[in-house]
């Protein structure tokens, strides 16, 4: 099936293909001639899928595409303010040629013209062993997801055509204006302007930009989050066109073309999109390129204003952990004092970015705490971005909580947030049952120590047979069998037949089961007191789930033999054994109903 | 508690106050005086809460901050082309007392200037009863909580200090510029100029421009999204300095000043802030407004390119309908039809807005179906935003999908995406299982429309006691007795004892629990064959849930006192039977189970 987002840049492509004005840029090396035709238009994710229409392999010269680039590894090499020194960040109103150069300071009005171009290009020294260009290029190819390269011939022939560059380096130079000699700055200049890229390329390249500065493709940082800004930044209001104005209200996405025909925009958070279509108007900028930009940022509402409604709701769900129990089954004593003591333990449950409004709505429901809240887990695994200054209210409201002798705790197994908010050694948890699980021990120790799990329970005293007549309970435990297992054993494995009833005397065990995508996952943990093995009673009188010891552990076990033998010998007690399951089958039924009941928004 | 938020508020407000620069406004009616030491910061969010620091309720003049919102109102009457033709939206670098013509057309450079504000002036007449002055007031009014006025002490006072805006007015009008005549254009601004607003006002003037136009308080929209892209655009660009390029590149928000002393800034998608401090720089602008700006911008990543990195990920999970069946119980062999057939199904859940990168991902993995996929279920209930673009694309790709007879459906209470892409009939569902529901159903009916649910099932077929040796159900049968309910007749109702296990013989039971809110939520329905009634077995004997008919229906109960009689008269029967229950009670925990490990990653 052919996806919409093809059907529609195939839509755009076809109708722009109608535009015919415009003429190629005309310097070009012997016997390479450029197609007017060539019309190529890429969409790339951030994630690093790429949507191609028409002419997206062929290569061509980046030209002023390779401006931002280069501005960007300036400021990566020194820094915001040492390059603000040297070249300004003002819309200069001017064509690309212009040499336009501030009446006091002689700086360049942005990186964008040629002059601001060539004080970057001046910038950037070899180092390493590695030539400027070569640094230059290998700071491209970090975009993309191959190795660029410059072409000699594209470099001759623009050499041949730099009267008015070389006019202009020459002047910066008697202004003091370039870190390296005229020629030299030049020559950078115009070989990066000659490397070769493909409108995929480029598509990749503005992605990387949207993924503040991270490639999607390889993972690689080709640059820092802090430069992406001010890169992004002068692009909007100098990329494009000589009326600033008229792009950010019209388009509102930072953008550059080149009169090799390419046009990069960069939708920040989003995507990256690239055109490439040779013919220019008169100033130099790529007819159908800039006709793409226009008609997709208001057909797909890319325009900075509208792609910024995103990041509202942080917080997507908030549980007393009475409402989502851990899945450690407790006595019935202890459930039932965790029911009255669960408002004391709260779960948040983030989701999307913690940008500006996700973070202060998340803030603020923190900040409205009753006063008898003891533990706040907040379940961080949904969570994007994080940024700078929700790490800082966090770390500070974490104070706070600590002051009040209240616990943060996280559901972090990624660590977006845990390391940078708290320092409290155990407070960060793979699981939410077990950061739950957590709670509820320690509202027990607090509020009830007498009814913390105990060590050992004896078969008569287990909760599954409290509805048996006296006497009985003490029956059954007397054709009961001992088994003991060691740490990790398996006792009950998945697929295994009905094989009797078994009581935990001492010791914990663990079931797991495999979740959709084949990975083990704990659905909880079984203490003395407790039964299994039921379970295989149900669909097909086989185990859906795998039970194993946790530490040492002694059971019970009433066999599936044993029962036959009883259900012959001793109807009644065999019944009033199974009457006294259904109720324990049917106590978890409701236990998992409540369960489900809480997740009820979610899943029904 | 008090909230960071608030704390860093604090401190910011603190450090700032430290600045003492500049000179506030001079021109103010008799007898009233400015305090140079009031300073206030507000932040508004999208939702409507207002954070407040220092001087918040003291009402001042909004001055030129009257400018973008009588642009808006303009753009709102007569259409974003009609305005332009009058004002231009380029930055003009001049002051804003400049006389700033474009050489050709005459057009003043942008609404934030003296001259482009008296052109937007005269463009808004009066109407309906009301005059020009009083639609601007009512107009600004609708972006804040309460009715604005504008202050004639003021209006006089500034009058006696407009030569150069008189100037302007005459000049502006002798080259034709002006919609009205030139004192009644300066008249209308002056007094929109006049207008008093406090430092809270401003803020929800500024998140209501945040949040797409429409206000996080009264939930009235003050302005439409096209024009509020427009407004937020100029301000981006000219609305605060003269080196448009700087506030780009350091501040990345939308924002204004007037002489008055307020600053307002914007974060579209998030939050409002504003700023009273009367003191101001050589430029006019208030010296701990601009300061509070940069401030926050940094602190906070408000810079439209950090903000705007949300978005990424529109769907939270993808299940197959096997993975996620609905609530209503299956026969034993349906339920292994629909396991194998499961896959034919899909549920998507989304999560977020809709902008590109959400639709993007979605349209991505909807467009790589299966080929044996039928039924695709969009969960739309966590959805935020939706931009015109996901509309468009989702409408094709549902045109697509019917074409190769597969069916998209809608859990879309709230209408985010059904209408607006699917004319389909009954495509549209409130709760995720009912849904799933539905196809389940359609899937049994295409591929094995002998297991469609049966519309009556005798006890001795009911699945609960498919495992009793022969002749145990029909001696079971015998003991029962008969009852009917009516449409919507309750059954069972919460805290009802155990008295009894009832067959469905026809018709269906709607099972409902009450969630953590209160609200009344189906957990399922039952059809012929199911049982009910054992769940009070579990906790206390007590009945959890609440059990209706739907439609007319015969049910069969073996009631309490009969079991206790058979216990007595026919232990092994009795066994028997509660061998049977066991092994249904178990079989239901076992797919609560398998749901609640398919909710997993969610829950655990």
């Amino acid at each position: 099936m052919d996806s919409p987002i093809e059907e529609y840049l195939h839509r755009v492509h076809a109708e722009i293909s109608e535009l015919r004005d415009g003429q190629p840029y005309s310097v070009a090396p012997k016997g390479r001639s450029v197609d007017p035709e060539d019309f190529g238009i890429c969409l790339a994710t951030v994630d690093g899928y790429v949507y191609e229409v028409g002419t997206t392999s062929k290569e061509f010269s980046m030209q002023s595409l390779s401006k931002p680039f280069s501005y960007g590894l300036a400021l990566t090499e020194h820094g915001l303010e040492a390059v603000d020194a040297k070249v300004d960040v003002e819309p200069s109103g001017d064509s690309f040629t212009e040499i336009s150069l501030a009446p006091k300071t002689g700086r360049p009005a942005n990186a964008m013209i040629n002059a601001g171009a060539l004080a970057v290009a001046s910038l950037i020294k070899g180092s390493g062993g590695k030539t400027a260009l070569n640094r230059i290029v290998d700071f491209y190819s970090g975009f993309t997801d191959r190795q660029l390269t410059s072409s000699k011939g594209v470099y001759n022939a623009e050499r041949r055509n730099s009267d008015h560059n070389h006019a202009l380096a020459f002047l910066m130079s008697s202004f003091g204006l370039l870190e390296s000699l005229p020629t030299t700055a030049l020559e950078t200049y115009l070989r990066q302007c000659a490397v070769q890229i493909t409108c995929r390329d480029l598509s990749l390249m503005a992605a990387t930009l949207a993924n503040s500065g991270t490639n999607p493709v390889t993972g690689h940082e080709a640059l820092g989050v802090e430069a992406v800004e001010r890169v992004l930044s002068v692009m909007m209001t100098s990329g494009m066109y000589d009326n600033a104005g008229d792009w950010v209200a019209s388009v509102g996405m930072p953008a550059k073309s080149g009169v090799g025909g390419g046009t990069l925009a960069v939708l920040p958070g989003q995507a990256g999109l690239a055109v490439f279509s040779p013919p220019l108007d008169a100033h130099g900028t790529s007819v159908r390129g800039e006709a793409a930009c226009r008609r997709m940022s208001a057909d797909m509402e890319m325009h900075f204003v509208r792609s910024a409604r995103a990041g509202r709701s942080a917080i997507r769900a908030i549980h007393s952990i009475a409402q989502v129990p851990s899945a450690v089954r407790r006595t019935d004593e202890a459930a039932a004092v965790l029911r009255d003591l669960g408002d004391r333990g709260i779960v948040i449950e983030l989701t999307g970015d913690l940008l500006f409004a996700g973070t202060e709505s998340m803030i603020r429901e923190l900040s409205t705490l009753n006063d008898d809240v003891e533990f706040v887990v907040l379940d961080a695994r949904r969570v994007d971005e994080v940024s700078r200054m929700s790490h800082t209210m966090l770390a500070n409201l974490e104070q706070q909580l600590r002051h009040t002798h209240r616990q943060l705790l996280f559901v972090d197994p990624e660590d977006r947030l845990a390391t940078a908010v708290s320092a409290t050694e155990g407070s960060t948890f793979v699981t939410r049952s077990t950061a739950i699980a957590h709670c509820e021990d320690q509202l027990l120790q607090r509020h009830s120590p007498e009814l913390s799990t105990p060590s050992r329970v004896a078969v008569s005293e287990a909760p599954a047979l409290s509805s048996l007549p006296a006497g009985d309970a003490e029956e059954l435990e007397r054709l009961m069998e001992s088994r003991n297992y060691q740490d990790g054993e398996v006792v009950r494995r998945v697929g295994q037949r009905f094989d009797g009833v078994y009581f935990i005397v001492s010791g914990r065990i663990t079931t797991t089961a495999r979740d959709a995508e084949g990975n083990r996952v704990g659905l909880g943990t079984l203490s003395a007191g407790m039964t299994f093995g039921e379970l295989a009673l149900g669909r097909e009188q086989r185990q859906e789930l795998t039970q194993r010891a946790q530490g040492s552990v002694e059971v019970k076990v009433l066999s599936a033999a044993t029962i036959d033998h009883l259900e012959k010998e001793d109807p009644r007690l065999a019944g009033e054994m199974w009457r006294a399951l259904t109720r324990e089958a049917f106590t978890r039924v409701d236990q998992y109903m409540r369960e489900v009941t809480s997740l009820i928004r979610d899943y029904y």
